[in-house]
């Protein structure tokens, strides 16, 4: 068995291996700065760890596993010119560092040297690895599409937004899972089994996102604290509390939502006080839990030797015991 | 054999049988309406008389010809924004008519229901038909960035505007012809050859509509005349008079393209008497001609009984016939 700092280390080499640089180089060099930008390449590690927990050679996952994460950032790319995001990874976006026309076309070529990766593999296992990306890559785009109606529509339900979060990050992650046991020829049964462990994976790595962005250190996180209550994102913690808050704490909720005069700062506060008030933390930390659990059981149903799913429950670890 | 018209009437059917109405309708509604905007679905009556051409069962080639009109259609969505184009077949394009954000991701998801289709297909000719498709989406995207460079590049040479046209236009031409052969398990010789008798016919297929761009019967055309010159693209008829024009015509055709003083009719009637007493008229149509004379040269070379290529002679004539 791989380490997971091993897998890490396979990946890293892939990515620097490879070489996206081409004619025409407008094209090209936005696709190069946007993959070297790293990121944490969960993806392509739970193809390539899910392969080997199934006991298939990892050499001929790497190629699919790069082209999910190809994929992912190529999403990444398309969802700041949406979101208009100036940063991504802590640098410009392509769409800010170059032109919105540059972002779409260069994402659009990642898109396909996403499929071109994919469809380095096994052909006999080709149909199979083919319609789960297709489907994938189908409900990611839903996703992204509720994400953008949730800005203007005005009941947002706590089942909407797990569905929306399913589709937008929890799906991609399964995907992963799945790949690698369709890779490793696992029995229809497991692979189906592997990809619901990753839709709830999934589901808790996004909660856990937007609990870090309310109660995360800053210095860990890498990210600025309340960025989500800055832009009025309605994520788990604000529909909860949306949901709970009653009299004089809902008018407040809303005041702070929608009354554009108040500072960000005093938003910030506000709306974390509010928080934990109505223990939001908790229960946001037990929903994630929920689905830890439930991931941790499905895991366990497989009943594979102890010693080989050490360093999938490590990577877990990394995507959900941050700051916890 | 079919008919050309049989052709036709199996692809109107096939999507006229197609529902993509799917939740959320905001990502779905633009998708419908794109492709029931029509166009002359030349690509995927090549993919099936192709098909046919070389033995193989139309049945199995219907879902990756939609693929390929599919995947066509996205890049029109999406070059449609990159040129901030109001119009697409006499309607609003998809971003003027709901917003850009709705035009990138509701195009992205064409892209994957293009592949959805493109992936129905035997399993066995799945790797070779996923490579082409990969091969020619990628083309398609160099040919793209290629023509928005063109558009800030000051010495743009015929040869650099014919790769262009091969990349944008006549590699999903000849892909399409090559799906046929494929998905009729033809050999690879006859499949590369009917793929640059594609290369030919797109080539030829894309000079013709900048030939009629500039001396079409606008009644018979569709489009406005001059609408290539009024946005200062350098099609081939440009390219050729600037290469060919000299001493106070070379100044003419510069006053022209640069001086944004000089009104839309006089500039449109200057240029088109610099390309009449340049007799770019006659150059363009003899380079039809000869790439029109090289795909015939080609598709000749196979032999094909004289009775089984009427029906593909017809749709060349419908493709490079209009107007000559």
């Amino acid at each position: 068995m791989h380490s997971l700092k091993s897998f890490h280390h396979i990946i890293g080499e892939a990515f620097a291996k490879a070489s996206f640089a081409q004619a025409p180089s407008q094209l090209y060099e936005p696709i190069t700065y946007t993959l070297d930008l790293g990121g944490k390449r969960l993806r392509p590690l739970l193809v390539l760890m899910s392969c080997e927990l199934f006991g298939g050679e990892i050499e001929h996952a790497i190629y699919p596993a790069m082209g999910v994460e190809i994929f992912h950032n190529f999403t990444l790319l398309h969802d700041d010119i949406m979101d208009n995001a100036p940063l991504r990874r802590g640098n410009k976006t392509v769409h800010q560092k170059w032109d919105t026309n540059t972002a779409i076309l260069s994402g659009d070529t990642m898109f396909v040297i996403a499929y071109e990766h994919v469809a380095k593999t096994n052909p006999a296992m080709l149909p199979d690895v083919l319609n789960l990306f297709n489907d994938t890559a189908r409900k990611v785009c839903e996703g992204q599409q509720y994400d953008m109606n949730f800005e203007t529509q005005p009941n947002v339900s706590i089942p909407d937004y797990m569905t929306m979060i399913r589709l937008k990050t929890a799906v991609l992650i399964a995907c992963s899972l799945k790949l690698g046991a369709l890779l490793s020829n696992a029995p229809k049964e497991s692979a189906d089994k592997i990809y619901e462990f990753g839709i709830e994976l999934g589901l808790a790595f996004q909660l856990q996102d937007d609990f870090l962005d309310a109660f995360g250190d800053t210095s860990k996180f890498g990210k600025a604290i309340g960025g989500d209550i800055a832009t009025n994102k309605k994520t788990y913690l604000f529909l909860k509390a949306f949901e709970m808050a009653t009299g004089d704490t809902l008018v407040r909720l809303t005041n702070y939502f929608f009354d554009k005069e108040i500072g960000l700062q005093e938003k910030t506060e506000g709306i974390l006080e509010i928080y934990r008030q109505l223990k939001i933390d908790e229960i946001t930390r037990v929903e994630i839990e929920n689905h830890h659990s439930k991931a941790m059981e499905i895991l366990n149903s497989f009943q594979f030797p102890a010693a080989t799913t050490t360093e999938m429950l490590k990577l877990m670890q990394e995507m959900l015991g941050r700051e916890r």
